[in-house]
């Protein structure tokens, strides 16, 4: 017998997952175009082609969907930190590493940091809060060893880290996929405008 | 017969036009820390030790405070463009000069850059968008000005904007009035981030 079900159209876990995952990107995207609470449960529903009983088969509210959304960015945004991991020979380097992995991760798939951590609630909040928090953490070890091996100037860690990732979060508000420049180009102007702003 | 109507406390329209200030100070604060949405009516009446219909008496609406708040900054932004014009011999020094007034700005009074546009409809959202991007175009100006005169790097003016301004909106997430640095801190550090990250 052939177990064939890990790439199979008819395996119906894989097919629940992948609309799952659909119904996710396609509310994120609305949410960053237009605000959490000025995008309906229908309207998510419509821009898929379903009805909104159809969509709660995937979903159980759209809290839910806002939590899943932080939770597809703040896990990408671990596997960049993985990924650089071991490579750069300076603080800077490795920051400038990372930086660009964020800002291409950013530009790609539709997805964006939320502001709308104060959406939601309870455990959902407390745990986009840590996740929130690790991220920035690897950030601002890499600002201090940059700091510590003379490749940063040396300023208050904290301020270079808010301002920093300050500049990729807004990105979520005025980055268009569809537009004129690619993800690519605007990663690597803001590799090199935030290096510029605080190499030693 | 004296007319000192113009530090009276018993003017009547000066007393309103202060309550009513307040109020949409209060609920400013309150959109930043909490988010727009996960705000009510009750809850500000209650910080400010009033009725919700004592609230009214003030406010139209809770969108209309949201107007007015985008509007006290937009309007307190246009005088920082106002008081440094003819200032700084570069296109990078008049920048650094408004960009200082910006940081200090947005570290004074509560005052915060709300990324709330998209709840705002009709004429509200539409005069709210403009006076940002009159905000947006003086800030391009300067960067054009310094590409153009040498004191900055050239590249894609529209990305250093974005780039520059994200850092600066951003401020709203994390800065507390109470906290261990003060504004004028903070925006000198900005300002250093900023101009080191794209002078010439």
């Amino acid at each position: 017998m052939r177990d064939n079900s890990s790439q199979s159209p008819f395996n119906r876990e894989q097919q629940y997952a992948a609309k799952r995952k659909a119904v996710i990107f396609a509310a994120g995207g609305a949410f960053r175009r237009r605000g959490y609470h000025n995008t309906s449960m229908v309207e998510i529903a419509k821009s898929l082609g379903l009805s909104k009983a159809a969509l709660y088969y995937y979903v159980k509210s759209k809290v839910e969907i806002l939590y899943e959304c932080h939770v597809i960015v703040y896990g990408a945004m671990d596997v960049c930190v993985k990924s650089v991991k071991g490579q750069g020979d300076s603080g800077l380097e490795k920051l400038k590493l990372l930086y660009g992995e964020f800002a291409s991760l950013l530009t790609r798939d539709g997805l964006a940091l939320l502001a709308d951590v104060d959406s939601l609630k309870g455990d959902f909040q407390a745990e986009v809060s840590a996740r929130r928090g690790k991220i920035e953490r690897a950030v601002t070890r890499l600002v201090k060893m940059g700091m510590a091996d003379g490749s940063i100037k040396k300023a208050d860690p904290k301020v270079t880290v808010f301002f920093l990732m300050g500049a990729l979060n807004w990105m979520n508000v005025w980055y268009e996929a569809d537009g004129r420049m690619s993800g690519e180009v605007i990663a690597a102007h803001f590799v090199d405008q935030m290096s510029a702003g605080i190499r030693a």
